[in-house]
């Protein structure tokens, strides 16, 4: 077998993983989507990729069924057919992770739907608040829920999305119900905290005292972008009734991830293809949000450093040009390289959370197997 | 004595019952407050009246611990000296119905601050997000929290209340927490019920078949301002390890308390004074929004009726004088009645709710005199 045949197979076995843990979650999910008000619920609908603005319900995408817009990239090609942050969250890794972790931690995989429901209601609720606060006004190649229906519906139904997911989690059925509500709780205050921390840096100078750390930015990172993939894993093998040291490990591990996952999306968001990643090219860079690539290649102190610190700080908005010179000078102090490292450094640490608990080996290796897809296998 | 002097001996007493709740609440909200990211602890303590935008702690309002507004309506006149729908909550009506309905149910008042701290910020994140949805720029005097900060960073701010009151709830130590986090999530869903039934109205005709049908109205109301007051209650009596069927009655009697106060701030929105209110004058009327003086009125098939009909559905938006002739048709056709009788008939449910199941007498006295002074003395 070929690396480029090997690689292929392993992508269909993580497609195959994705399908089955949307096939479980996914008809659960759209019970409860559907019993909240039918006006959250359409616009919650129309978030998840299930329908039109308007209530129309989309066709030709049996693959989407609980999972957000995984219609417009489905398949094993990892994140590049998929846009931005969101990323291949879009495919259901959320729900899958709890469920794998539920597997790995000895109970069978319906244990976790509850919890693979809430955190996916919860990513829902966070990308249509979270486009509101970064006035991103597409996702998915769609308008975003706030351009389709309006800002105060879109918080109305980030809302109804929130209160939803912990009614699912506090009356799921088993013993676990209060520490499952315990975990998303905390979980989600760091969620908040990183959102904070994101939109803060924005305003925050590129160099000097007021400037962005790296270990800040990415304790940032673990919390924005961490907290929910740690939620999950930490909720899948929770409700499985996983000792707490096994729970704090797959949490820990599904932390990791989600910083390997940013770091890879900020690679995307300066180099990607525009087409693939649905983000414009440069845009971080345009509107001074601060990206793993960028801060460590102004850390680095190397003469490209210094010249891309003159070129950001220098007076006025880049321009076309400008901004490729900029991701260029990022590249030569070696930003793009660190932030690469850093992700394949955080999948490792991921791998030894899993590797250093007992789990049952045939869901952890589909775990295993899931690490590298979500960031994409560009690392 | 006089029955003014009564009056100003039972709202003494109620004075003196809000304090002391405050006093024991009032900390623990602040302390968890807090805790959050600095950023949106801000922007809450903004909303909760401890402080101006920018961050200066507000002086000369010790009274305000705790509670969302107090300094600027502290005082024992009802509702007449607060802001709009917010009115007497604004003195820690909810964590008062919280820590009563824990003694009612037999157990010291402590045992209810999780519940109480759970519902303030509750109750602070929906102003947020409400004044954002419905486009109100003021709030009690000041700029709402989004004119103050902007729209993402105040969506932000009711977030993280939101998931800090889960937080609150499922920390907090006795038995009783899971039961509360599915008590509060399930009226959460019903208060997002509310306000999205709320915002429809207002697109819906006056007359005709799409008209809103008082029921409806109540209906929303019971959820949008009745879900909290319920939740409050309810949780009071369910952390204090009451009966089921104590913990339903309270609750009922805190959304009939609801329902209550909400018809009597929509009489005050059509015929209070501004000064008093915080609102402008007519403003319900003038943006088409659905309220019970008005629904009752038109409800009523009286010549007055039909003229307030022809008014409403004329063309163009309502002058001044238009509004005032609208206003004056709403009374003549009976629609202030109606609603002030509404308010009494909810006031005597509560009341038959209390005096059904068995409680301790003397925080059953407070709940009793606290319930007129929750809808201001009007009915």
């Amino acid at each position: 077998m070929t690396a480029a045949q090997a690689t292929t197979t392993a992508g269909a076995a993580v497609a195959d993983t994705l399908a089955r843990c949307r096939a479980l979650v996914g008809p659960a999910l759209r019970d409860r989507v559907a019993g909240l008000h039918a006006w959250p619920a359409e616009m919650a609908g129309y978030a998840f990729g299930w329908r039109e603005a308007g209530g129309e319900t989309r066709t030709g995408s049996p693959a989407a069924a609980g999972t957000a817009g995984a219609s417009g990239s489905s398949g094993s090609s990892g994140s590049s057919g998929s846009s931005g942050s969101s990323g291949s969250s879009g495919k259901g890794v959320r729900q899958a992770l709890a469920v794998l972790c539920a597997e790995a931690a000895g109970a069978p995989a319906r244990t976790a739907v509850e919890g693979a429901v809430a955190v996916e209601l919860v990513h829902t609720f966070t990308l249509l608040h979270d486009d509101i606060m970064d006035g991103d006004e597409t996702r998915r190649q769609r308008p975003a829920v706030w351009k389709a229906y309006g800002t105060g519906p879109a918080v109305l139904a980030g809302d109804a999305l929130f209160a939803l997911a912990f009614q699912v989690l506090a009356e799921s059925p088993g013993p676990y119900g209060g520490a499952a509500v315990r975990r998303l709780s905390g979980d989600l205050t760091d969620l908040v905290d990183g959102q904070a921390e994101d939109l803060l840096f924005e305003g925050r100078p590129w160099t000097g005292p007021g400037a962005v750390p790296v270990e800040a930015y990415l304790r940032m990172a673990e919390h924005k972008t961490g907290a929910l993939l740690g939620c999950a894993a930490g909720l899948g093998a929770l409700l499985a009734g996983a000792p707490e040291a096994t729970v704090e490990a797959l949490s820990t591990a599904g932390r990791q991830l989600g910083v390997a996952f940013q770091a890879v999306d900020d690679v995307l968001g300066l180099w990607g293809d525009p087409a693939a990643t649905g983000k414009p090219v440069h845009g971080d860079l345009r509107r001074r949000k601060k990206t793993l690539p960028v801060l460590a290649a102004l850390a680095a102190d190397t003469p490209a450093s210094r010249r891309l610190a003159a070129l950001l700080t220098g007076c006025g908005p880049l321009d076309e040009a400008g901004l490729r010179r900029a991701a260029a000078l990022v590249e030569e102090a070696g930003g793009r390289e660190a932030a690469l490292a850093e992700a394949r450094a955080r999948l490792d640490r991921a791998r030894a959370c899993l590797l250093g608990v007992p789990l049952a080996p045939e869901p952890t290796a589909e775990l295993l197997a899931l690490l590298p897809y979500v960031v994409g296998r560009v690392v």
